[in-house]
């Protein structure tokens, strides 16, 4: 059975408080674009996955699937709409899902959307509602944050292995490179490491430069299987695999409170079904919600030893290096709209991919590997593109 | 191509108001229960998906999906897990995606499971937090709610066709005849016409007797593909098709507001592609969230004409009728935990079709089809399975 399945288009809002644009608004554009983007048109459309994580909490609107498609005009044709939630990994979910609905013979053309309007959550209720994606009756309930876990997390590392502040910077340092000449990011601005070792303390080791933002945005891309893509003389870039894994929801359930282990799991199936080597991958988009997460990702990705993250930060992940990260600029830079963000990362790749990410592309890219992951390590979600 | 998928096991707590069991004592209790019917391992089990609508509003907890696996204890494994949201249909697009991941070739064993956990929302809060499931800014912004709506929806069609109160009321009835057999439902008393009629007002014309109760509950099923049915000489029940449409999110935007569209297009669609007739069916669990949908969904279904459903509610339904409606006391009387239903529907329907359904046994059952149904019509799931 080889129903491989494309990406066929590509299209985001920018990435920002977008106090101006409503869920709605941010949703239709990003769809629209890609949608554009591949040339088709709504007859064309089989389904509609969309990605969000806190429209119910943040918004009070649940069934944003049915939104979604409502708004883009979409309804009059009864296309499926659904949407998937795996928090902060709700993106990569919904490619996810949309991908193995295509390798399943039901589907030809699927939409794949993520969105979130995170400027929406009242100023007081931030922590309360972006904690949600912890374990709320054992972690949230007792006062813990994303950043609060992180931090602990962070503490541990630097002090087991010897790690200094500056590696952790480094990788926001990367991004900011990167997000400067990227026109979808929410920062532009260049930073550099002093900036970002002395910046206001969030929850200390990390402080603001090591936090990605608030953000709102919407991306979407379009997939179509190999006959579509055939009987209208196509071209895409190809998904080689897809492979997710989880983890313990409570960091202080897991083995090591460092270790990745959905990362690890998920990166093994997924290099495995795709047919090629680590060595292989041109470029990755990885999940830096917060800088302690990239240095461990690059490590559970496979590309050091545990603790050795610290080598790769300052010449090998940039843009030119040996294993160039987020060229998009990341979370940090690029932007941390939930559900967004794994839709996003496919749009940048995709991009990359066919030679169309301006000041940011890299030379020959031939394969990309996309990293989604949920909350504080819950469950990785794991692309691999190219041709 | 032919990825049969079947279902091997079954399990669901009870519905009700179930105030000394949490959301997660819920959905595991469900779940093991169906993994332990399936007479299978965890090792066996390759993904969750897990289907809640609410808990982002209610409990303030996103990411169920990794929740449900984390305490069942299946995270050491890394089992992928998913929450899929579609709204009250929640459940019917679980069971859709857990079956397209197994047709995809994906997984060959996935346990589907659908919880809602509705008596942790505050009492002020009832109605502004399941109108959730309707537009937000278009409808609830302005006072609406989901009885409200349904109310509108009962006014003009009792008008259009000259339907009287009774026909409603005889929806419940049944539901009422049947769950008083069902020990999984909520409400065990048998009701009479009168008391359905005389009932309270909740939004007139309906009144307490025509809407569905809050309900906390979960329901789990056990998905296997041809290959392991095979290799492990299992008999199942098999999915002979999916299928999901489409209409308006918001009722005034619709062609007609008592068509529900995405009912008539997802029958269709599930037909064909089942390859049996109307006239097949054996029964049916449909989404009476209210008696009102109840009689739409006999019509759009495609069992009477528009106006016409009250021919069939004194007899047909019944059990010994022509096409028995809501064998297991339907959303009226066994309950309705918004995100667990649709795995509760595949629960009866397996129990139905493997001859263990105790006092509510319909004769012969071969074929059933399931129609879940997200808020008030936005989108329909449409199951049939058989043999």
């Amino acid at each position: 059975m080889s129903n491989e399945v494309y990406i066929i288009g590509a299209g985001e809002t920018k990435f920002g408080e977008l106090w101006d644009k409503s869920l709605r608004n941010l949703a239709v554009e990003a769809g629209l674009k890609a949608v554009e983007d591949a040339g088709i048109y709504s007859k064309d459309i089989d389904a509609i996955y969309g990605a969000n994580s806190l429209a119910g909490i943040i918004n009070m609107q649940e069934n944003i699937g049915a939104l979604i498609a409502d708004f883009s005009g979409l309804s009059t044709e009864g296309i499926p709409s659904l949407r998937v939630e795996s928090s902060t990994a709700s993106g990569g979910a919904a490619l996810r899902d949309a991908y193995l609905s295509i390798k399943s013979g039901e589907y030809d053309v699927v939409v794949v959307g993520g969105v979130e309007k995170m400027t929406d959550i009242h100023g007081s209720d931030i922590l309360e509602k972006s904690s949600s994606i912890l374990d709320r009756e054992w972690e949230a309930f007792f006062g813990a944050t994303p950043a609060a876990m992180a931090a602990l997390i962070a503490r541990k590392y630097m002090h087991d292995f010897g790690v200094e502040k500056e590696a952790l910077s480094m990788f926001s340092v990367n991004d900011h490179l990167n997000g400067s000449k990227n026109p979808d990011a929410q920062f532009r601005n260049k930073l550099t490491i002093q900036q970002a070792m002395n910046s206001t303390a969030v929850a200390d080791p990390l402080n603001m430069m090591d936090c990605s933002p608030m953000s709102d945005g919407a991306a979407a891309v379009v997939l179509a299987s190999e006959s579509f893509i055939k009987k209208n003389k196509r071209e895409g870039v190809r998904i080689l695999s897809s492979a997710v894994a989880e983890d313990y929801l409570s960091v202080g359930s897991r083995k090591s409170i460092y270790t990745l282990n959905s990362t690890k799991l998920a990166v093994e199936k997924a290099l495995r079904k795709s047919g090629i080597k680590r060595n292989d991958i041109s470029f990755m988009e990885v999940h830096d919600s917060f800088s302690i997460f990239g240095l461990l990702e690059l490590e559970d990705l496979g590309f050091a030893e545990k603790g050795k993250a610290k080598d790769l930060v300052y010449d090998e992940i940039k843009l030119n290096g040996s294993i160039p990260v987020n060229p998009s600029g990341g979370l940090k830079a690029k932007g941390d709209p939930y559900g967004a963000v794994g839709v996003g990362q496919a749009v940048d790749a995709y991009r990359q991919l066919k030679g169309k990410a301006g000041d940011n592309q890299i030379k020959d890219a031939k394969y990309a590997l996309l990293h989604n992951m949920a909350g504080t390590g819950t469950s990785s979600i794991i692309h691999i593109l190219g041709e």
